[in-house]
């Protein structure tokens, strides 16, 4: 996508170096992190200069390339085997992280070339799998649709396109009028922060609601559909998503609202039976107690939020049972959240890759 | 309650002035605020220097009283109901303000004596209320229990002890070993903010939650029971309250959690039948923009928290349906929230009264 007419993606590779543009001071400042190693790599995921499911699943493909690159001949197996449990525990939730390391990792069994090349094809599979996800999506937008939704699950969050805003770009440049509301998700407000800046950009009508406004919205009628990502599907379609997903997924079925979830088919995990499985990040309190942004002479300042004293509780993710989503819109088509759906999907996507 | 160990109230009268604990400028200042003139406590009551429900009614009844004190004698009756207009005008939610403009008002009609005379009655009832809601709010916390509260109904909403809160306190008094889930509520974090002073300044043990959380930690068994307070109760039970309630009161009904609301019978209106017929404000977008916090220096500084240029929109009531609502806790008992049971205990109430 572009910023100030210039094409970027989330993440990209240049020589040894992993770029990405550096999320954390979006929408404030626009700046490109460079991690020279894959330790460096690890920490931008660990302190969120990148985040969001698919660029997650990039970057740590990356990293696992930088590794391979960095490797001592002598100890080529020991250290990118090394670096793979690194890079693996640096995030708990996001699927994508797991499927792209495994992937780079088995590519780097044979040679760091081949690593590349795999970290390479991953992103790029991802940018594809983000549009095409946008045209399955699409259909289900009608013209004058209010969409609402959670967290940040724009281009920011996979290498292009994105998940759920991706139908949202599609259904506007198709000429479609649509309305976004955009739910701040605290604590790290990705919403506020980042969805709203990408949609400004793309000229997208939207507004930013406090995450207490949704259900009350639902009831006026204003909303016609809602619209998440996901971090990680479990085989019965139970969805781990930024925490308040689940929120929004039972008040919406209860207002009768269809409840889509979009990620592309490497969000799933086959692995994971059903959604008590996903492991659940807890993240510091830090993060619900301070809260950054500009002051009036345009600097960056972080601010204690809450009275001072008191604990916070910060899990970063719940888990919402498949009953409450309408669908899940994918790069293959629209599925419904079973089992069912789900693991012919996977079967037939893995039987076209052989 | 105490605040380094001096008695206060949320709101009194000394003389011609109506003071105020400032809660603007809490948790991070403690300060009195003098509204010398009625127009001054009209401003108060605007810009949220005094809130909360019962704090409201009992600041708006002191209002009323100062315009008679103000009123010339040649036009007493036309100034003090233009008065009563404008202080009604102030703030259109909550029940407990047009509550007691009406009865000081009546009183002003006699005499300005007997106005200030009813507008202390007016906040001594307001107190006692509260403590009776405590007492019997408390029979329904068992020792051990988890409790999820919202917004800040606590002794800053009312004059003193508050009602949400009033039975935590009177559970904690009483030994009950307790921990309570405050939901940060944006956008103006009451929950975070003053709900958290509160419970910090009574030595009772919580967390700070973002709005998200309430959800999962429901789903995860955490949470035993809800309590929040009301701004306005309909005759059939449907209850106005901070934006955000009906989000957890949909989602408490899923889990199976008791969601009790609490308030004195001075925030039913038995003029509005039902939900949909009481006004939601609207407040301004710069609230859910801005944040004002302690920067590291110890200033208390504003920053813009979402993205620069996007609208925001800000409901601050929304209205939960009573069949979401296990009971209500008020001064006289606990009632289902049920028209039946409404009006038998306000037509008690009235008897009472008489």
């Amino acid at each position: 996508m572009k910023v100030n007419n210039k094409q970027y993606r989330t993440v990209w590779i240049e020589g040894n170096d992993v770029c990405m543009i550096e999320q954390n001071l979006l929408p404030f400042e626009f700046h490109i992190y460079h991690a020279k190693t894959y330790k460096d790599t690890c920490g931008a995921i660990k302190t969120m200069i990148v985040r969001g499911a698919g660029a997650l699943g990039t970057t740590a493909g990356y990293a696992m390339a930088q590794a391979s690159m960095e490797a001592p001949e002598n100890k080529y197996s020991e250290f990118i085997s090394q670096a793979k449990s690194e890079i693996e525990s640096a995030r708990p939730t996001a699927q994508n992280l797991f499927y792209a390391v495994e992937r780079v990792y088995n590519a780097a069994c044979i040679s760091k070339e081949k690593a590349v090349a795999e970290a390479k094809k991953v992103a790029d599979e991802d940018a594809l799998a983000s549009r095409k996800i946008g045209e399955y999506g699409n259909t289900l937008i009608k013209d004058g649709f209010n969409i609402l939704t959670h967290c940040n699950a724009g281009w920011l969050a996979f290498v292009d396109y994105g998940t759920a805003l991706s139908p949202i770009y599609t259904a506007h440049h198709t000429g479609k009028k649509i309305f976004v509301y955009v739910d701040e998700t605290r604590p790290r407000s990705q919403g506020a922060r980042l969805t709203a800046w990408e949609l400004k950009n793309e000229n997208v009508p939207h507004a930013i609601i406090p995450d207490n406004a949704g259900a009350f919205l639902m009831s006026q009628g204003k909303v016609n559909m809602i619209i998440t990502g996901a971090d990680r599907i479990a085989r019965n379609g139970d969805t781990a998503n930024k925490i308040g997903t689940l929120e929004k997924a039972i008040v919406a079925k209860h207002f009768r609202i269809p409840f889509y979830v979009a990620a592309p088919t490497s969000t799933i995990d086959l692995n994971c039976p059903m959604g008590k499985d996903i492991p659940i990040e807890h993240r510091s309190e830090e993060e619900v107690l301070y809260q950054t942004g500009l002051d009036k002479n345009g600097n960056l300042v972080e601010i204690l939020v809450c009275s001072p004293g008191s604990n916070a509780i910060n899990p970063a993710f719940d888990v919402t049972p498949a009953e409450f989503i309408t669908g899940i819109i994918t790069e293959k088509g629209i599925i419904s959240a079973s089992e069912k759906d789900i693991t012919s999907l996977i079967t037939d996507v893995t039987q076209n890759n052989k």
